[in-house]
């Protein structure tokens, strides 16, 4: 582990702490929240972020707001909080998840505060082994030295540790397997510049930081070796849905002969949607292409945005999917379907 | 003409009139400069930029500080001030080579200021006869309604009309031919965000301003049928040297399929040159990435950039090259030779 754990509980294990990313990379704050309307303000402000840390965020929230109740009100309660928490980001696959899954648990237990205690930290851990297995298949498709180029964050931040595309890198930091990172700033949220490139400094990664459209500069001056990316949905036939922009780097990686990895946990292959045309496309408000950050307006008043927030990867670009259970190559369609159903 | 003049002289002659596109878009401010300093600052504050912007100011410049001067004094003070202007951007070749021509249609007049006079128009009006020239044979590639994809900013604020890649545009919008324009807001100095977007909506041009990671969306989703855009040097061979990120736009286009197009005056062919890989490539402050237009450093402190100004499109990812002199096609090296030397 390189960063302290950026979701958990506090030491006397009464609060949940989470380190504020929406302050990053200019303040470094942690805080301590035990009450509901915090916990539910956390989440909406983004202050934890990235589908996994969500889930593990949701868990130990309903651990320490259980721990407050009178031992007979537990079982009563739970349900309320836990549909608050979920209604808080309610497109967040993971965090209804957890919460199902802690409410599951407590049910019907004679100690169900113990059980959700128990229950949190599972969550936790199985995210982090998730992690480590995905950073351990992609490790061996990179050799030390290697220039590895990233899109959006993917990283310990969205996760509990490794995280997803930035898995092997960290790992590889740990173990003393140096490589040389080059990440995309990815606008318009630029999650690349303000999360990707503070978390890999902090680790002690040699990491670059570059303007989207320098990808394909980098590329064809031999500094990339190899692009590991992140994945919202992959879609049955291996098209996999990301942040806006990945499938441009994509097809900057196939023009310069570079091999082009997506990276995560089995959870997000959806059979149930053929090809990446099904997956639907977040649009955002074009305000945070033209003034979001700025000190000033940085595009003309009432000039038309278009910001798509995600795009879909076509698996023609794609060299292989990765995830906890090992590295996939093509034909996805098979080996998505064996990862899903086993063999 | 869709804008005011951005570059001229004031209604009495006795100052230089410019728009002070620092300023843009937030702020539409003319400036009357008459004094040697106040040029060479507006020179240097990028209160005028482009290239041919640029040369045609400095025309002015000349013209309205000969007329300050004893009838007596003109000839021997006049290449002291021509020296100041061009030191004001060293680089910049048009500015140089507009004080030069200048200078020698002074020389041994008899009545220099009335000769400077009509040389900075003439400056100005073969700048604009250059561009037009360019947006007649850009026209003919595109059909009306048509999506047009540009990356940085090469239109009238770069120029003195039309501007380069952006003349087919402008030039159809007056003649009612209407074009649909997908405008890459061109990090990290965001030309395409506050000048193009801004130059194309006073137009009333229908423009859409996206972040540089969104054009291979758009392509995608068949929306651009032709990419323009400008040049900074073209080599003996056809690769063109232009703002960086360019050549991710050519890759892209060549993807899906799309043509992509380079403009620029022929004086923009540099023979000399054999490659691409031999233009010298600009690498500007990280600054310009992580903190330049932001509230707060949207990058962490300490951190690595790289930040190249330019990048070079190769040849044979580009469709066609179009000077004032017409539209070259593949293979190039003859073409270019033809257009600089004649048949």
């Amino acid at each position: 582990m390189t960063l302290p754990d950026h979701v958990g509980l506090s030491s006397d294990g009464t609060k949940v702490r989470i380190l504020d990313q929406s302050l990053l990379p200019g303040r470094e704050v942690y805080l301590e929240l035990d009450q509901l309307d915090q916990l539910i303000e956390a989440i909406r402000s983004l202050r934890v972020r990235g589908a996994p840390a969500i889930g593990i965020f949701a868990g130990y929230a309903l651990y320490v707001l259980a721990r407050q109740l009178e031992k007979s009100a537990v079982q009563k309660e739970l349900p309320r909080l836990g549909e608050a928490l979920s209604n808080a980001r309610p497109t967040a696959v993971n965090l209804s998840w957890a919460v199902r899954r802690m409410l599951q648990a407590a049910q019907g237990q004679e100690d169900p505060v113990a059980v959700l205690g128990r229950e949190c930290r599972a969550i936790h851990e199985e995210d982090a082994a998730m992690c480590r297995a995905i950073a351990e298949h992609g490790l061996t498709l990179v050799k030390p030295g290697d220039g590895i180029l990233t899109h959006c964050n993917a990283g310990q931040l969205a996760t509990s540790q490794y995280g997803t595309a930035l898995g092997p890198v960290l790992l590889g930091q740990e173990r003393g397997i140096p490589f040389r990172v080059f990440a995309d700033e990815t606008r318009p949220l630029l999650q690349g510049a303000r999360l990707t490139a503070w978390e890999l400094q902090r680790a002690g990664v040699d990491v670059t930081l570059i303007c989207d459209n320098m990808a394909g500069m980098v590329m064809k001056q031999g500094l990339v070796q190899a692009c590991f990316v992140g994945c919202d949905r992959v879609a049955a036939n291996g098209d996999a849905a990301n942040k806006i922009g990945t499938s441009g780097v994509a097809v900057l990686a196939k023009h310069y002969g570079i091999p082009f990895y997506v990276l995560g946990p089995s959870s997000t292959i959806d059979l149930d949607c053929p090809t990446g045309a099904d997956i639907p496309i977040e649009e955002r408000p074009g305000e945070e292409i033209g003034s979001l950050w700025y000190r000033e307006p940085m595009a003309p008043a009432g000039v038309k945005f278009y910001n798509p927030a995600f795009d879909v990867t076509e698996h023609d670009l794609i060299t292989g999917i990765v995830t906890e259970k090992g590295v996939c190559n093509p034909p996805f369609s098979d080996a998505l379907r064996r990862i899903k159903y086993g063999a």
